[in-house]
């Protein structure tokens, strides 16, 4: 059964597939009856249903997580699109399911990032960088966990993929300065495939999306990438980098944002380090940028100027609606 | 005659060559003795020379903007070098004076700049774009103010050149970060070119160095760039551009400083003019290290740490010892 | 018909007037039938009205900026007054509506402020700075422009009407701040009239109230009014005013914010660039407390200290219950 | 003997008068030899003057606070103009010293500031307002110490009788934004002048200068202000007052710097405290401006542009060169 | 009658007990039947009760404030807790009833706290600051209404007792200090139990619970708290205090929030009133800790992570899982 | 030979004492003559001497971090005690020198600090926390560094033996903290003398005086800190720590800055976490008090008030003329 697109179901289409509970909330109507909300989704988007009172026993099994066969249609309820079923939704066995079908996932092929990216790798003129590189992406089982993390829980790149599309972009953004501003080529491209590697243990993926795990928000990702860094190191032969061969690398993970006031442990202090943080903002905010523009609870008709702030961005943003000839 | 490479100058070396004096000052020992400190500089760079009491007659006619062919020897005075004048210094005429070959200036070739720029106006697809940078970019008398300014009166790019460098730093890196971002690459093109013209009409260029002209100071350059702007495109055919592309452009240059605390009129509101915001940032921090990276008074000798906080960058900056082999 | 008081009204009051849609929202309630919430409005306020189930169908169409024959009662609901139909709304021919009649208006006479205004200028003893004001004080249309536009979209002096009056009363201040200061009376006063021009071309007046017109939101008010003196000034005989002028009268509308982060291009950098813009802030801020010491969501009853504090003034107010005998 | 104008002395001139040490600094040459520098100053200004190593012993007795007979003339010395004595400077025993002759002083009358002030008492419509100011108003002690105080110690206003001036503005321009705003106008007056009143006992006059007292830097003067207040209050028949209108005084003196961050108790409340708020800013800063245009440590020659920032305003500041005709 | 511990109900549990109703609100279901939702409260904490349409006439007399004998049992009601009546809850007479009952209070003893302040009183070696001190912790009627006093009227110690606790907590953390810093104790001691004495005329209790008084938000605690000092300090025989030792007990007063932006007077000036600021931030801060563990809407299940941040802390905070063997 | 105390010293006082040079300057007069300005210390303060013209020859070997056999006398020197030279000073063989003995070293007994220390081990109820302690407090070589290094290598606690010092105020205040506000008293503790032992890998101490290492700079002494954590965990048996156990300790070292700003990695989120932030305020703050209390360049007197601000406390601050009897 393909993957029902989210984005493009209208009001009437029939809908018989596979989604999944996001989040599902019992309420009560101010007449005492019970009712319930459900958030179903799969890698394409959100829709949500409501079930009234004398069907909530219908889906008593039915929790954040599930995934659930899904027979109904499609209908408008106070401006937005919303499922009605007309039979029972079914739960679907655990063992049966892939949670990842049902996340939110790039649309760029995570096969050719992989390929951008191990081109840069194969063109490295220093075989120490190139080294330090493949410590984590000559690593089958690293690169597994990468290509599923997200960019962030919530606001830029939060999908699976997410992470590697963030990096790809940072990259190509850095080397592009540091080819302009005469930095170092090899040096950038190493600072932007290592800086966000604590992202592996800082976001989890469970059947209700993406989330902080406890060492992400107790100590944060900068910390876990220099720990995850050190272990590696610790484990090399003697004298495979220098002392600040290491700490260089490690200051690409501590100031790429830049400010401490952004949750830096120190500003960047060589132009290496610089290029990557701009390069980082650029990807992390226009990534933001183009969610906005597709973003219906921004434009939900043809507006040109948002009807509200974007939160991750805190303005407004313009469609133009002009072509350039 | 040849420039007079200021910065490879060692003590003892002998000096024959017209330098301007950049600044005078006239002093008086605490036993009432004057003297003047002059600082003597050229494309290359800068020395001071001190003139004592007895010779302080010699320098009469030497102002801050004169020429003067300079006689004498290189000699370390308190741990810095200074000229050593073994004859008095001669005025040059002004009318004899290329201002330009005194002050600083950048190391890479202006005419492969404007190639650079020329290229991408010849690689856009569309007219209305190549037609709105060409009201400037195709105007020679434009291009030589422009290829004349500085990017900044001090800190990054405050060398003849150093606007068109900054702008095709800025274009170079916002048209890849397009390019991965999936914006309009002709689009952003347009506004890195278009973004900093304003100032052409900021910055002055003096005997003394460059400083702010009383428009710079008064209204700052990007409401210059504005009416700039404006001017243009009020002397076009009517419907040559709609009222929101002209808007559009205006936005480029109003919102490229990113935040208003930091000068912008307004927010980026689109994907390229933030992406533009970025490459902006990165340009001229990045120039800032560039700089740092060779000034001898954050790194007197072989310090890997400076010895000081660079007043751009507000900051110490790291030269690493090692090499990546 | 005169226009209804809608301040005045108390539950019981009969109602028969136009009043115009300002909003009207489609909902459902949790029993799944329709109902429609209508926001209806003068230039005196605004009241509420729910239309039921039933009655859905009478108001199909009843859109905001409709101007619609209303026939009812003033009732309690939830503590709030609201209208009640007794008969459907009927829907007034676009052609035979005044939509400036529908909206909030000053209190305060137009005419009157023109009067003081037009005194201002006679009184002037600098030609040049009468000229100056002329160019937009004299000009019949600009007057009739000006005078509908709004002090700001929301917040302080958001009515027509509101930009002159926040005009006169920046005037006013900055008049009183210059004769005690020892500043350019004439001068402050060329300052502060000129200093919102650009608002006429920020504030667009819809049937559904005030908001930003595009070039309001993509380059802002001050950029706008720089455009509009620097056309007035291109068209004016060569010489008329001499190029410092021209910056100071730019200057005014470039610096009347004060800070940066506040949207100022520059800093006021004379005494009466100063003396504007803190006549400016006292204006804006004063308005708001006159506005909001008559909020009903701030003060429902006779409190004397406000119930939540005031969004304007980001603090809570208070209303004296003494008086000063 | 006529007091000595001080800024207008020019190089050659003799001098024959009386002034008074503000500083000596005891130094030492490079070659072990004393020598002290004494700043000289009376009200309309001061100038300094070096004691060579020889005459050092005859300004045994000279020091900070000391008024001295002196006898000389004006040099240049490295730029500036300094005294040159010709005789030994000769003390005047302290008893026949005024010390205030020799402090600056504003250069408006005092006399006729005060009779301003009595005229707002006099038309003040609300006796219960006129009897709170008259507390401090109608006491001649008071009114002596109030009008020796300057409104800060450095800074703006530094000067006897910088508060009484200060007061004045503020309170002109209060009243003029209330008569516009639809304030309280004998209220905001009132406030106004209440509100510096703690400044008597904040700023000490020395023979060194203004300072600030221990009470002034341990508590500042918006407490010291609340205390005169309520130990007045307090000395009343009870009932004079109610609660809240002390309140209301009291709310006056401690939110008049407007937010906390600028050292205010409380933000302001009332539209008058607020009118008090933004007008005590425009005296402040305007005042300000008119020293810094007289600063010649800011516009040395006949710059437009100030050739450095003023300190107390943190930007540059420009002078007009064009009259407006 | 014991007073019902509310912390620990559970659903089915009967409820007889007398109960403060702390807030009534009226509404009407989009049916348009009226209903009222009660909040209603002791010491231990609040619950609430609906009140639906037929039973809307039996609580006529039942206001905010009121205290009513309930008689019902607890249900849950939308994943809450809800008390449901079983019979018309009986207002008790107002002259019968302790309001103190009635509101939240802290856990810890009042008489313990006591004990603890007076064993430091009588410990203090300096005889004058006990005699500071004693101006009014050996005043019964100052205890009084101290010991009913809350900390702040929200967040942090908002409990009858809770300033007292607060004291107590402030006072112990800075003794601490001082002992390792080798500060002054006794003056740390008198400093820590003088500087929040103005809270006793800043918080005001009523039936709805803890307010700011109309002296608390027109002029704050620390105002009230200087003037509460100077009319003790005014009644004693002259000469008790010096001015500077009764300046050091007001700068205690006027420092301890440390930052101007936070509404300190004056940042701290000494070793002891720096020690009391930390001792005091310390106490406010950890108390929020506290109160956050135990808070159901930060912690509705067993997580570790909080749901949502605490406003008070303005973060997510976390309740480890593990036990420290 | 025992130690000089150098705060002791008056002017006529002989010398012939050891003595570190911490720095040298070489000058030159405006005559051109050259003259060497020295800094010598030792564990007690720093001292200075001016070498001329004839003697700088005898001085050739006189190097920042040489100790010196100095031969001399005490004068005073523009208003400062220096040191004249009667015989040209002898260098010390390096080999002879113990550095430790000439860097600034804390007053208290270091002895003593370990005694608390060990007692608070001793007394720990938690195995697991004791054994965490242990793993750095039980290893003589961590304790030999450990109470070498300052707090910081500038500011407070800037001696031998100051970061042992911190550490056990930060104890003293947390433990306080946490018995009044019942948090984990073992707990606090383990924190309080884990958070900063990345510092002795961030200060470096050589015969110049306490500076930042390349670690130091490039990383920061938090993520130090954890990495140092983190390689003792690896090295013990799996399962000694849970995983959160782990996060915990490294949570205290990573939020002990408080606020991203001041180069925490996360906010505090427990209660222990929260009190140790404030414990460590309070150690680092007042030891600047204690340290500008007895600052002679700021009481150069017998001042009240500090005649600057103290840059580490960015104020001025106050000592008290009055006993408290």
């Amino acid at each position: 059964m393909a993957t029902l697109d989210l984005a493009s179901l209208a009001a009437g289409d029939r809908v018989q597939h596979e989604l999944m509970v996001r989040s599902r909330e019992d309420k009560t109507t101010k007449n005492g009856d019970p009712f319930v909300v459900l958030q179903l989704g799969n890698a394409t988007g959100v829709i949500s249903a409501n079930v009234w009172k004398e069907d909530v026993p219908t889906i008593a099994g039915v929790r954040a997580g599930t995934v659930v066969q899904v027979i109904g249609s499609v209908e408008n309820y106070q401006g937005r699109r919303q499922l009605k079923f007309t039979a029972p939704p079914r739960v679907v066995a655990a063992s049966a399911v892939d949670i990842d079908e049902f996340l939110p996932r790039i649309s760029v092929s995570i096969a050719s990032l992989w390929a951008t990216v191990d081109k840069w790798r194969a063109d490295m003129k220093s075989k120490q960088l190139r080294a330090a590189v493949d410590l984590f992406f000559a690593d089958d089982e690293f690169r597994a966990r990468f290509e599923r993390t997200p960019g962030a829980p919530r606001g830029h790149h939060a999908q699976i993929g997410g992470l590697l599309l963030h990096v790809v972009e940072v990259a190509t953004i850095a080397r592009a300065s540091a080819k302009t501003m005469r930095g170092d080529v090899d040096l950038v491209t190493a600072g932007a495939l290592l800086h966000d590697i604590g992202n592996v243990e800082t976001y989890g993926i469970t059947a209700a999306g993406f989330e902080y795990t406890q060492p992400g928000y107790l100590i944060q990702h900068m910390v876990l990438g220099s720990l995850m860094l050190d272990r590696k190191f610790r484990a090399l032969p003697e004298g495979t980098f220098t002392e600040t061969q290491e700490l260089e690398l490690h200051h690409f993970v501590q100031s790429h944002h830049g400010l401490l006031e952004h949750g830096a442990a120190v500003r960047p202090m060589t132009l290496e380090a610089e290029l990557l943080h701009w390069a980082d903002q650029s990807s992390a905010n226009g990534n933001n940028f183009v969610e906005a523009m597709e973003d219906s609870e921004l434009f939900p008709g043809d507006e040109q100027l948002s009807v509200k702030k974007s939160w991750r961005l805190d303005r407004k943003v313009w469609r133009r609606s002009h072509a350039w000839d």
